[in-house]
């Protein structure tokens, strides 16, 4: 087990109507606020006019920022950036899913930074301060209502890019599962893969005596497995709308990395993939992420079939390991097809044209490989896609 | 599953060497500080040495108060007190096991308080304000290094009981997996027995739908199964004295209570157990937890099944699904007397002849029974009690 330093200092507030203290929640950190969110989802679910209602409550005077797009833009930061100055914004709530906290968090650390808020992004610089920002969920998929991370899309060259800074982490999320009935069954699955991806990112890696992280991640991915099925099949189904909602936290609060090295090659060939063609970040990783597997099995085939035999209950082939591994992969690509996903690029109307061009991106200027616990790369980044042709 | 608020503010710095860091981290809180501690155990490993010098090196200056026994007293509490307020005390550092920070919560608590500290375990008083707290951890086994909870012995009585606030959890937990290298055999299983006990006492809720809690428990008990009787027969194995070291702090963090109800009868029997007879709490748990369960389990069945199947591998047996739950009992039975736990109340020396006694002070002054799934009369309590000789 490696040293590691953990703390979840997000306030869950999570349940049936919960969304009536995100007013109080806010108040303790502002009296004017910027309310960042999406497009028209929230105003037809209703979510919209109850959380105006506990702002206006609660005497909290915002300013809104609308617009958020899946792969949130770096110009819409920008504009956010300005708009926080202007109006001398103490807080940032953010009322959405991923791409929606994910934006808050960019204006937040950008409006105290005298630099270009991308040079976070573009590991130029490290943030120190923050804007508080708070968040009411709307999608159990990112995990960035309490999570360090925030990716964003540069227009300028299509560059998809994270920053991952302590500083970051929200102060509250309020999380109500009812808001998550309306979402379509095709969200709802690629905020399950996104998910798991969050897990097995961590899962695989090559870190002995790890013995607690893995079974917390076998949790998590078992949950999902249970649920999500039936989420898709029952969309009102409280309990199994919370138990992807929590799952979805607890996959990416950093709960999961204690002691253990993650990989994370698979989230950033996605990154290239959902860059150039604008796909659902959770739809590329079901493309991309048994691509990566298939790649990396025979590095670390013990731990692909200990996820085979604990998640998916394969029996052990002890004849054959390697067998029980490979099987674990083939599950997890039926597991993706039940709930409606693409397993190949070309399900997702990707040619293979542009595959070298990826590979090239993958692979960030200041780095020669990609990943932490299997290096891949330039060349081996396209065998991988190529496995996901 | 059920509304819940979560968070885990208390920083874990976990690996080896992080005993160097304590100066550095409890200066952020003041610059005098009360040093809280057993006996002569923290001197013979060397720990004591350690931490003075990281103090001394950060320019901490320190106060010292010694002498916490197991079962910790309300005397000594009120001693720390009245310390802390002569000597303008602004931060109080606990290095020890759970009964040194379970102290130090309570002279936290108690200093600002202008009453009896003894109203808040009287539940006479809800703490509002308390002195900051830190953990250099010794021993894996209370949990209090991240808990909301602290549990005192009143002398004038011996009346054991405990808070709950979140008040009072510690700001950061400091935990070196060798330090715990020279605990023996006995201390060590006796702590595994706590931490599982807190899981277990959150495990067997009836609320339903609360898959991914259940699956965390079966984490927390699996990896403690595992690696409890690696850590005795090797003292010194780093990885299953760090699995069981986080494992202690998962189980009592409030991460496994999550939208569910936990029961804690066990724990407030045993807690009129070890107040008379100054039983090791974890040699108490493992004598009265199989005994509640053997009581309860037709109110619970199916969890008790669940428990047998998930956790201990049992079959299960669909002609007799009671079958496959007494067999978890007698497993978790086994594993005790493997690790050198008794589990009736003549191993541990107490005869019979004050169960009524014990059950009488079992039930609170201002309540008629104990546990929140199944609620427990006095002679509901007596029954177990009985079913433990």
């Amino acid at each position: 087990m490696k040293n590691f330093e953990f703390l979840s200092p997000t306030k869950i507030i999570f349940g049936r109507g919960v969304e009536e203290r995100v007013g109080a929640e806010t108040k303790k950190y502002a009296a004017k606020v910027l309310l960042h969110y999406g497009g028209g989802s929230i105003k037809r679910s209703g979510l919209y006019e109850k959380v105006v209602a506990s702002l206006k409550a609660a005497g909290v005077e915002f300013v809104e920022l609308a617009g958020v797009q899946p792969n949130p833009r770096l110009s819409l930061v920008n504009e956010g950036i300005g708009l926080c100055r202007a109006e001398k914004i103490g807080f940032i709530l953010a009322v959405g899913g991923g791409s929606v906290i994910d934006s808050a968090k960019a204006i937040a650390v950008g409006t105290p930074y005298s630099g270009d808020v991308w040079d976070f992004f573009a590991n130029k610089a490290a943030p120190v301060e923050t804007l508080p920002t708070g968040v009411v969920l709307t999608i159990p998929a990112a995990g960035s209502e309490a999570s360090k991370s925030s990716v964003i899309t540069n227009e300028n060259g299509w560059l998809k890019w994270g920053l991952n800074s302590e500083v970051i982490r929200p102060r509250f999320a309020i999380m109500n599962p009812e808001w998550t009935f309306s979402l379509p069954p095709y969200q709802t699955a690629c905020g399950a893969v996104d998910i798991m991806a969050h897990v097995m990112e961590r899962y695989f890696t090559d870190v002995k005596g790890v013995d607690l992280t893995d079974h917390l991640c076998e949790a998590v991915l078992k949950t999902m497995i249970k649920n999500t099925p039936i989420a898709i099949a029952q969309p009102d189904n409280y309990d199994a709308r919370a138990e992807m909602m929590w799952a979805g936290t607890l996959a990416h609060n950093d709960l999961l990395s204690a002691g253990r090295l993650g990989d994370w090659a698979a989230h950033l060939i996605e990154q290239e993939l959902s860059a150039i063609y604008d796909v659902a970040h959770g739809a590329g990783l079901a493309v991309i992420f048994p691509a990566w597997m298939k790649y990396t099995l025979r590095r670390n085939r013990d731990k692909f079939a200990q996820f085979a035999v604990r998640v998916w209950g394969v029996e052990y082939d002890f004849e054959a390991p390697e067998r029980t591994a490979w099987e674990g992969i083939l599950r997890l690509e039926e597991f993706y097809r039940r709930i409606g996903m693409p397993t190949r690029l070309g399900e997702l109307g990707i040619p293979d044209d542009r595959l070298e061009e990826m590979a090239d991106k993958a692979i960030k200027p200041w780095l020669t490989t990609v990943g932490n616990v299997s290096k891949l790369t330039r060349d081996e980044v396209l065998a991988v896609l190529k496995l996901a042709v």
